[in-house]
């Protein structure tokens, strides 16, 4: 890529894993939301997705957006995932296009999903045994409002793809943790995500030939009930890690 | 219906159409954004939807609610719809909630799936030969903000029925047009919805059992793209109109 690459929301998990995994790959322009606490290595600046002006200035000159920023609060209120999750999204998409972007990674999250883990399908949902299985094209069963306004921000995307031409990836991203899988937590386990494989991840949404997609982004665990088929035949996932391979914060199966 | 019903946008097409064929079937509480010309023949309130004593005022004491309320054009611009369509929906559920109101039924809008009709669909889709059908199953494909709105109203819905148990149906409203349909517009012949067809749907949908539903608020349009079939099983929907009876404003073809 020859131009930057806008990564908002650097400061949080995700973009961690991002920059860890690629931070010598493309020349990242990093939006923090709050000051950061050591300087990054990349250019940056410092301002709210739902200010049009530090948004402008965001997308200025970037070529490509990955766009992580916004309330990660499964239990955030209303008046947040308003303001920072749906306007933010929106106000990103539109300066975008504005600046001629042409490609667009959007972090949703399982929780635009996460009411079809209803009392009755949980926890088998969560074993290996167990074949119940979401492709993305499922509709939108949020079970809370920050997976309303995550569904919101999907939604854009395909109006901004539709009407705009921007290629968009949405990525549906599981439980992102470094090391290790989540420790004797079943749901966490079948939707892990290790931080080399969201860095891979989002190597291939940056650089596939694609149009629209949307993908779950998990490690290929035994157990999951996410399929990663979209993302490895659209995107050329091809994920290294899987939580049926650790115990606890040990691995227990040689890797090849 | 015991309780009375709130009907919010009252002073809409869609209200019309709703009081002209319903007027003495409920008690009914309207909700008027500016105050209306005449003195209606309901209790009523003007207010605004984004704003929470409004919406409380309005829900209290109702057992059902059809929200119509909202910013009805297709080219409005962000800001609106995001404060009167998808912030206005949610104080709306969030207090009919808070009120144990079990039924709502929401104005959706064949918005939310107008980016279907791409340059090399149309306008063959409009015409009685074509067999693409939509049928509520399909993702959301909005062709502009509005109908983003509308989608994340729709996915509300999904959110408040599925973690709060109320009783929703999303009712994707095509082209209503009073007396005969749209003239010389395939596209509105397509969709259209007589303001009996939607008096009588909205009817079902506050009376059928059901526990949640996204319909096709059209008439029995020869020329269609919307599936009728889960308003006719799930709602006992029985429209009477079809534009292909009709050339101009004349109605050609005689009803049985």
């Amino acid at each position: 890529m020859d131009e930057p690459v806008l990564l908002t929301g650097a400061g949080g998990a995700v973009g961690e894993a991002i920059l860890s995994g690629l931070g010598d790959e493309y020349e990242w322009k990093l939006m923090f939301h709050s000051p950061p606490m050591e300087e990054p290595g990349h250019e940056y600046l410092v301002g709210d997705v739902s200010d049009d002006e530090d948004v402008a200035a965001a997308v200025e000159g970037v070529g490509a957006v990955v766009h992580l920023a916004g309330d990660p609060r499964k239990t955030a209120p209303w008046k947040s995932v308003l303001q920072n999750n749906i306007d933010g999204t929106q106000k990103m998409y539109e300066a975008a296009v504005e600046e001629d972007v042409d490609r667009f990674v959007y972090a949703s999250s399982n929780h635009a999903v996460g009411a079809y883990e209803s009392d009755e399908r949980t926890p088998e949902m969560y074993r290996s045994d167990d074949d119940f299985l979401l492709d993305g094209t499922e509709q939108f069963r949020p079970g809370n409002l920050y997976g309303v306004s995550k569904a919101t921000g999907e939604i854009l995307g395909r109006y901004y793809h539709d009407e705009h031409d921007v290629t968009v990836c949405n990525v549906r991203i599981g439980n992102l943790n470094e090391g290790h899988p989540p420790i004797d937590y079943e749901r966490g386990q079948a939707m892990w995500l290790s931080y080399r494989d969201c860095a891979h991840l989002h190597q291939r949404a940056l650089e596939a030939d694609y149009e629209f997609e949307t993908v779950y982004g998990i490690s290929d665990n035994d157990r999951k009930y996410y399929s990663l088929q979209r993302a490895k035949e659209a995107l050329g996932y091809e994920p290294r890690d899987n939580s049926a391979e650790w115990d606890g914060e040990e691995r227990v199966v040689e890797q090849c």
